[in-house]
């Protein structure tokens, strides 16, 4: 990398703000511009780590602003940190790029510092390469007991946080303008990571995953990683009454059911913590059940034909 | 991605030799395949994260190896570790890659297999995606007193490990083919991290570095670092024999100046800790003494025009 491209990261990435963040985080020790980075995490804390890219024309389309791709990219990371009832101790961004585009860098950074001050997270290193646009966002955070995907028990409650179909819906107008300053735009542009929900489910769910593949294949997940089987209540589905407002029940409660992106959190609780659910979750977002962990496997709806799996339910016109 | 690439990741990252490497680390509590993997650090340490990536044409030739590709970013990302002195506890895989290819994939399963068996690091997570190859590579370890490049005193002694220019000899060697044997090509696609060294010098180097972008750049980096300048003795740079043998002291020389790739480690020493370092420092790697850090700015050869800085050095008829 040029000297001049040095001096570009240190502008962008190690800036009176971005060293201020870091500053203020009581576990960073060490930020960006040395070999690594240097976190202290708290006393008898698991450490989580998650990595993931994001590239155009598959997680995002084509032509979006950097600071879209960047509170998008970070937020979907942070994500998996809520999964599994993390505190985000920081994050590490590496950036491919075709070329030195300035203006686009500075959007970027200015999307990345936009989720990383509202979360009070440091960036804690970077690296940056010349190729095709691509963004990878590694998350560390710290739990002293971590919410997984394979500890749902046959008979557990399964809840759903929030309300789903508003991403899928926001992909549809984004599509139709990229640019859109919609209501349902922004949550596929700026999902919400549920980093308090996470952390107070620690003792009381069973599992929990993060709703980025579409609530059906997610639930399988959890499914599939206890042993198990699961049961939808297709009726209690937590769609966005907007979404049905506008593309109809039958529209919205697939992109509910199928549809990724909603980034809202999905666990199991067992019977007797359900009182303990409602009396320590956050009140927004609202937490509902739709279905409850079966012996066997597979994703099925209640009362509806046991064959058809929840995931091929497709009897919806559209898609 | 497609349930048969989920079916691949598993095969290729999830099985048998894999979950028996995360299952001997004693800081892995969950590998990859759930939301986040978990590592339990040392009591009382500090997490140590860096994040690279690699390309085809900028970080290694076009057309290397699945192998190849693996052996060197996991190596190289470790020598991040190496330079700050911390012990590894895992890593995770950002791969991109075109199409599926499934050979490529097995190998490069295979080149993270051999670099983590052999240092016993289990693989905590990974993503993958359609891209041009790209393989991100970000470690983790701990330490309880970290090695870093803003720390050196005036008058500490520099010191390097092992020997350079084979790094850059081996370059030249791939160039001509990209998959000979020759020794040199070794030192370019494994280079080795020197993990031990690193933990040995806790506690008596001053700052360290490890060689990536050429001695004379990252001793700049470390002066820099700590606001001041270098001298450093241009007869006593450890250049490999036998690339003099091959190319001459003067290209040899050049190279250990200012080729990287060697990823040795450079550190300083305050002059009463030395005798500390040869008492404890490890046979092998052999560490020899290049010079001294001064006040003032830049890195200089002792003895020669003050004027020139060794950076700019090129008095050799060759490049």
């Amino acid at each position: 990398m040029a000297p001049n491209e040095f001096a570009l990261i240190r502008q962008l990435f190690h800036s009176a703000r971005w060293r201020e963040l870091n500053s203020t985080h009581p576990s960073c020790l060490l930020g960006p511009g040395d070999d690594c980075a240097l976190v202290t995490p708290p006393p008898n804390e698991h450490i989580a780590l998650s990595i993931d890219t994001a590239l155009p024309g598959v997680h995002f389309p084509q032509g979006a602003t950097g600071a879209q791709i960047a509170v998008r990219a970070c937020s979907t990371a942070l994500s998996d940190l809520a999964a599994c009832g993390a505190n985000p101790l920081g994050f590490l961004v590496a950036v491919q790029i075709p070329q030195l585009d300035e203006d686009f860098l500075h959007a970027l950074s200015d999307g990345l510092y936009e989720v990383a001050s509202h979360y009070s997270i440091p960036l804690l290193g970077g690296n940056m390469a010349r190729g095709l646009l691509a963004v990878t966002v590694q998350v560390v955070g710290s739990t002293s007991a971590a919410l997984r995907r394979d500890q749902a028990q046959e008979g557990d409650r399964i809840f759903v946080s929030g309300t789903l179909a508003t991403a899928a819906a926001g992909l549809v107008k984004v599509r139709d303008d990229l640019h859109t300053e919609h209501p349902f735009a922004a949550a596929y542009w700026r999902p919400t990571p549920r980093i308090q929900l996470g952390m107070c489910l620690r003792g009381i769910a069973s599992s929990a995953i993060d709703i980025s593949d579409g609530l059906v294949q997610d639930v399988g997940h959890i499914a599939q990683a206890s042993g198990l089987g699961a049961q939808l209540d297709r009726s209690a589905l937590p769609v966005h009454p907007d979404v049905v407002a506008e593309y109809g029940s039958e529209q919205a409660l697939l992109w509910a059911a199928n549809a990724g992106d909603d980034y809202e959190l999905c666990f199991t609780v067992p019977v007797d913590k359900i009182p303990l659910l409602h009396r320590n979750a956050p009140t927004f977002p609202p937490c509902v059940e739709i279905g409850h962990m079966v012996s066997g496997t597979g994703v099925y709806y209640m009362g509806e034909d046991s064959d058809i799996p929840a995931s091929g339910y497709d009897h919806f016109a559209s898609n």
